[in-house]
C-alpha cells in the first residue's frame, strides 16, 4: 500500500487490547517466534522424502516467506495461554497449507506464474509433475503435524486443529474460493460476490490461524466468538490490501509479479471499489478487527493487535 | 489375473481366521456395506461447493469405483468391534484420498490418462484447473470427515485416524511412492526398489485402511501388529495383481487403459519377475496375509479373509 492510498499511521487503537502493559515491539516479538517456526519447518519438512520430493517440498516451504500465518497462530495461542507444542505444530501446519496452495496456484493450468518471492516458481524449477506432487504431499504433511503420536498435545486439541484446518483449506474455504476466482476471470463481480470469494480464498485460512491458536487453549465462548470476528475482519482486510498492492507496488517489492490481477482481468477490490475506497475499506476492517479484539476480554492481545496493524499497513 | 496366471482357487486358508462360524458370503457382506458407503459419500461430498467445484468433486468420487478401500476399513473395524460412525467416516475418508490421487495422477503432467473406470478422466471433462482444485479439496475433505464436531467419535479416535491417514497419503506413503514412480519411468528397477515404490504408492494407503479400521476399536498390541502385517502383505499383493492385470486384461474389463505401464516403460512386477513368477508371488503374499490374520487372535476376521482372497484373485 502506498503512502497515498490510506492513512496508515492513523488506524484506530483499542485501549483494552493493550491492557497488559504497553504495546509490544512487533519486530522483537516476531523475531523470536520466527526463529522457532523456521527451525520447526526445517525439521519437519524432511529432505529424505523419496526421489527428490523432499527437496521440492523444502524449496516450496523454506523460501523466506513472511510467515504471517504462523505468527497469527502463535499470537492467538499466547492470548489464550495455549499449549506451546500444539501452537507450534498448528503454526507450521497452516504455513504448509499456504505453501502448497501457492505451488498449485502458480501452475500453468491455474495462474501460470513464474516468479514467487523473487524466485522461480516450483513448477518452473522442478517441473509440473513434481510441483503437483509436492503440493499434495505438503497438504498431507500439514495434517500429519497436527496429529502426533506423542501425548504432549492432548487428543481433543489434535482433533480440533485438524477440524479447523480441514474446513478452512477445503471446498468451504480456500479451494472453494480458488474455484470462484477461476470462474470469475474476465467477469464483473459485485462487492458482495467479491467478498464471498475472498472470504473463502484467503480469509478462511487466516481466520483459521486465529481459531487454531485459540484451540490450543480453552477460551470461553465469548472470547472465541470475538476472536472469530477478529479473524474474519483481518482475513478480508488482508485481501483488500493485497489487491491494492497489486496495483501500487512493483514486482521487486512484492517478490511476485505485480499488476497480475489487472493483466488477467481478475476482479479485485481496486477494480470494484477503486483505489481510494479500497484503502478506506481496509482501514474500516482494521478498526473492526481491533474492536473485536477488545471484546475478547482476554488479558494480553497485544501481539494480535500489532499483527493486525502490520498486516493492513504493510507495503509488500 | 487370467486363469493361466496362478492357482487362484487354491490359496491357503487359515483355520482360525474363520473361527467365528463358517466363511461369509462376501457378495452379501459387501452389498450391505457398499450401500452405506455410497450413501455417506453422496451425503458428504457436497454438490453445493462454489463455482461448480462440488460437481467436479462428485464426478471424481461417485463413479462406480469398487470401493475396496472402504470395505477393508469396515472389515477391520468389524473385526475389532470398533465405533461404527468412526469406521464409516474412515472408510469414506480413505476413498476420498484414493479418488483425489486418481484425479491428480491422470493429469497431463503425470500419467496423462483420458479414461478412468470407463469414463473421461476429470481433467478431460472439466479442465485441468478444476481437476487440480477438486483433488486438493477432496484431500482436505477426507480430513474434515475424520474430525467431526460431534462427540460420537471420541477425540483420541479422531486424532489416530488423522495420523494414520496423513502418514499414508503423504511423502512417506502415497505421494512419495508416486514420486519414485515418476522418477523410474524408462529405468530398470530391482525387485527391492520396485517393492519400496509400491509399498509407498499403493501399499501404504491399503495398510492404512486396515489400521484405521483397527483404530476404531481397541485391539491389543499383538492384534494390532498382526493386522499391520496383514495390511502390508495385502497392499503389496494388490499391486502385483494390478501389474499382472495391466498385461493380461483388456481396457473394457479394467475400465482404464490396459497396457499403459508397458507403453510408458514403467517398471512393473511383470517386467521385473515375469508373468508366472509375479502370479506365484501374489499367491505367496496372500498366504502371508492370511497367516497374519490368523495370528491376530481376533474372533471374527472372516470379512478380512474374504477380502484378501478377492483382492488377489480379482480380474479387474
Amino acid at each position: 500500500m502506498t503512502r497515498e492510498a490510506g492513512p496508515r499511521e492513523e488506524a484506530p487503537r483499542s485501549g483494552s487490547a493493550a491492557a497488559c502493559a504497553g504495546p509490544i515491539d512487533l519486530r522483537t516479538w516476531s523475531a523470536e517466534r520466527l526463529e522457532r517456526v523456521e527451525q520447526a519447518l526445517s525439521d519437519w519438512v524432511v529432505a529424505d522424502a523419496p526421489a527428490g520430493l523432499g527437496e521440492v517440498m523444502r524449496y516450496a516451504v523454506l523460501d523466506g516467506g513472511k510467515r504471517l500465518r504462523p505468527l497469527l497462530v502463535l499470537a492467538a495461542a499466547e492470548a489464550v495461554r495455549g499449549n506451546g507444542e500444539a501452537a507450534l505444530r498448528a503454526a507450521c501446519a497452516v504455513e504448509l497449507i499456504h505453501a502448497y496452495s501457492l505451488v498449485h496456484d502458480d501452475m500453468p493450468c491455474m495462474d501460470n506464474d513464474s516468479l514467487r518471492r523473487g524466485k522461480p516458481t516450483v513448477h518452473v524449477k522442478y517441473g509440473e509433475a513434481q510441483a503437483l506432487l509436492a503440493g499434495d504431499a505438503l497438504q498431507a504433511l500439514a495434517f500429519e503435524l497436527l496429529a502426533p503420536e506423542r501425548e504432549s498435545v492432548p487428543a481433543p486439541v489434535q482433533a480440533a486443529l485438524c477440524r479447523l484446518l480441514a474446513r478452512s483449506a477445503g471446498h468451504a474455504g480456500m479451494a472453494g474460493g480458488q474455484a470462484i476466482d477461476l470462474a470469475s476471470i474476465g467477469r464483473a463481480l459485485t462487492e458482495p460476490q467479491l467478498r464471498e470469494m475472498h472470504r473463502r480464498k484467503t480469509g478462511a485460512l487466516l481466520q483459521a490461524c486465529v481459531m487454531m491458536g485459540a484451540a490450543c487453549g480453552a477460551p470461553d465462548a465469548k472470547a472465541q466468538a470475538a476472536l472469530a470476528d477478529y479473524g474474519a475482519a483481518l482475513g478480508l482486510a488482508f485481501q483488500v490490501v493485497d489487491d491494492i498492492l497489486d496495483v501500487t507496488a512493483d514486482s521487486a517489492t512484492l517478490g511476485k509479479t505485480a499488476g497480475k490481477d489487472a493483466a488477467q482481468e481478475k476482479p479485485t477490490y481496486v477494480s470494484v471499489l477503486g483505489l481510494e475506497r479500497s484503502a478506506a475499506f481496509a482501514q474500516e476492517l482494521l478498526a473492526r478487527a481491533l474492536a473485536a479484539l477488545a471484546a475478547t476480554g482476554l488479558r494480553d492481545t497485544r501481539a494480535l493487535h500489532a499483527l493486525a496493524m502490520m498486516l493492513v499497513n504493510r507495503d509488500n
